[in-house]
């Protein structure tokens, strides 16, 4: 999520069949399945001993998640900008960081990868490899709660890239670990993470009947990101607003 | 919390219809707006799921107000200097690091984005939109913390600026998540953030009734600190006290 | 962990008698040992206070030890990379960056200073020193979790030295807080740390039948990352996957 | 803790005469009177809302003197070295980076501010100012896990020092974390700490009875690190041990 800028505009369709490419796409799809591995794994875990007690259970899920997100990240984003996520490339791409056929593919690699990731989450665990989840989060508040939260994500990223590039990853690890606790929906906040967790009917699953509002919700609050963080972290500052 | 210096005293009145000034106006506004949503919202999720257990709550709210505090600040401290705090601005303009008319007007912006944030957090957990708390946090040994609370937070912004600025963020996140904790108002340290938890009925909430020995606590710390620290971390070594 | 490339592939079997090898051998003793007295150590204590509770209990051990290790690598790290570790130290070998005499005492080192961290964390708790555990942790799904743990972890280290070698230490500390939630095995990934578990009879042991089987999969997965992220990143951008 | 070196050799006893010996001593008072302001008071609330569960109650302890810690070392340690620690400046003292004189006045600093800090959260937690520990921590294997976390703070400091100065105050910090979990004793780890603790009768008191065995065991550890570490860290690679 951190390097964003790694695909310059220049880099036209021909980068897919570029050096470069098939290790940017793997990237992807690797760095998201691990995550979704960390997720679900992690959610598993934290329920199996958390004896009925929902708080304690979203302590571990986040404190797994808030840290392999700096580790993924900081490791991956030398190679792939390391998004994670589709909400992300398509900012990249309408910033014209990234080639819309590499944005392309960097999105099937996300979907496909975390896919992969909530397989390897359930075989470590012992249970079917393929579930679908029952829990429904649904109505306008959780949708709500999800704009906002890929609202802050994006702004999160693009703060962090006007303020403190090297400390990206941090900053996107600190702010998931937020926003697992004040959004009343757990901050998913990424159309490929929700997606793959409609495959698993665990603690951090989602129903798919509940997936589309996510997932809509999710790029109405990223495009209000790109607009807002947009301006107020342009690098011009004798354009004034 | 980190930029106290980004205003030079040499901007005067003037600066409110200079080049940057909405836009650093607009930065505390959402940028404290954020920081109420975190905490009115991470308190809302903590305590729902916490099953009575008040550690459990204070967990959830800590790990999620420390961990937001650090990504805000970061990413508006480049714009605003990142004060989300009527008691910071004050130190500030005693520093001579704001003009008067743009301290005011930081005022005014934390204060309303800080009802916006609660609102916002109001909205995501699908509660009334419009709450007045009636958690009452009276007596001397409450407001003796608050003072101590605020001392703390001006001593923490105060010695980073001397001792190591870019870790400014991180020290500020690291002194709320502690001061959670050892203090026993839980440390609103912060005036506009003690007005708006005055709407919001839930964890974090505070009665209006309780509001004013708070704040007044917040500023006789923070005057405290500026005495205090001041005289330590100046820098001129050839004045000693 | 952190500096694998300390000693370089020219140093020979004439290292273990040159100036350093003593100081290097020790470091990695102790520095196992003090690991080892935090993974055990904090898994006495959480256990005993957690009340039957084992998430409360896994989360005072997972912050001890992830905040433990990366103390320790920190401080360690210039003296004989920190690899604490022989599926590490196995790794440098096949990358040429450490003579194999020198990696065979770094591997009894490691695994000599394990047994004295199990031995002083019975002391301080005034259990009996020498203990066998009983915890059986059986099976395929056991043993596959433990290969992602490895596999992760050398990920982790490969990506940090190529990606922010600095950021090590705290990687290293996410990493293993991350998977101490995310593995169903809570994430041994280690066979040094393994065998002296299996003589502790504690929340954080191991039965001697079930070592093997986790000491064949931390290897394999350590070298499926050798493979995996020496591919991914790799220095030479020329060489196209 | 992390500056051992402000303060030279040649500053001789005249030190306390001089330009900064007053601003030296006064960062002492403070810091320590903050430090124990955090360990006591977070104790106290943490035992009041954990509802009997210790291991809830020593998270929260934990949390808040984990962050408070990197706080203080962080923005005292420019003016006096942030000791906050008799043991610390006796080591200090042995390895002539402090003058006599300095060092006993440090001391005096540390304990009578201590004191403060403890009388400072009884007011805010509205408990009688003057108390004694009536909570025994008694017997050889408390004494021996003393002397480990002593030996480990004290290691952790002498290794920062030489492996990553400006990380120190996080990294005392981070041991700290994990000592509270991983010693038996919830590493005191400090003589002045421990002497303010006897005058708590809450959550993180002791009993004075129980202080001079401590006190021992923790002096003893620090002089074993000052001899282990002293040759691992040491700086002349040409002596070989």
């Amino acid at each position: 999520m951190s390097g964003m800028a790694q695909t310059r505009p220049a880099a036209s369709a021909a980068l897919l069949r570029e050096s470069g490419a098939v290790r940017r796409v793997a990237a992807e799809a690797l760095g998201t399945a691990l995550l979704l591995a960390v997720v679900i794994g992690s959610g598993v875990m934290a329920e199996r001993l958390a004896d009925g007690n929902a708080a304690l259970a979203l302590l571990g899920n986040t404190l797994a998640t808030g840290a392999g997100l700096v580790v993924l990240i900081t490791i991956f984003a030398p190679i792939s900008g390391a998004h994670f996520n589709p909400a992300v490339t398509l900012v990249c791409l309408l910033r014209r960081e990234i080639a819309a056929p590499l944005a392309g593919a960097y999105v099937a690699a996300q979907c496909a990868g975390g896919l992969v990731g909530v397989f390897v989450a359930h075989a470590m665990f012992d249970l079917p490899i393929l579930q679908v989840s029952a829990k429904l989060r649904d109505g306008p508040a959780q949708a709500f709660a999800e704009a906002v939260a890929a609202f802050g994500l994006v702004g999160t990223i693009l703060g962090a890239r006007a303020a403190a590039p090297k400390a990206t990853p941090a900053l996107v690890g600190l702010y998931i670990t937020a926003a697992y606790w004040f959004t009343a929906s757990t901050a998913f906040a990424n159309p490929a993470v929700t997606l793959a967790r409609t495959l698993s009917n665990t603690f951090a699953g989602i129903a798919p009947a509940s997936a589309p509002a996510f997932v809509a919700a999710q790029l109405v609050g990223a495009l209000g990101a790109h607009a807002v963080f947009g301006w107020l972290f342009r690098r011009d500052p004798s354009i004034e607003g």
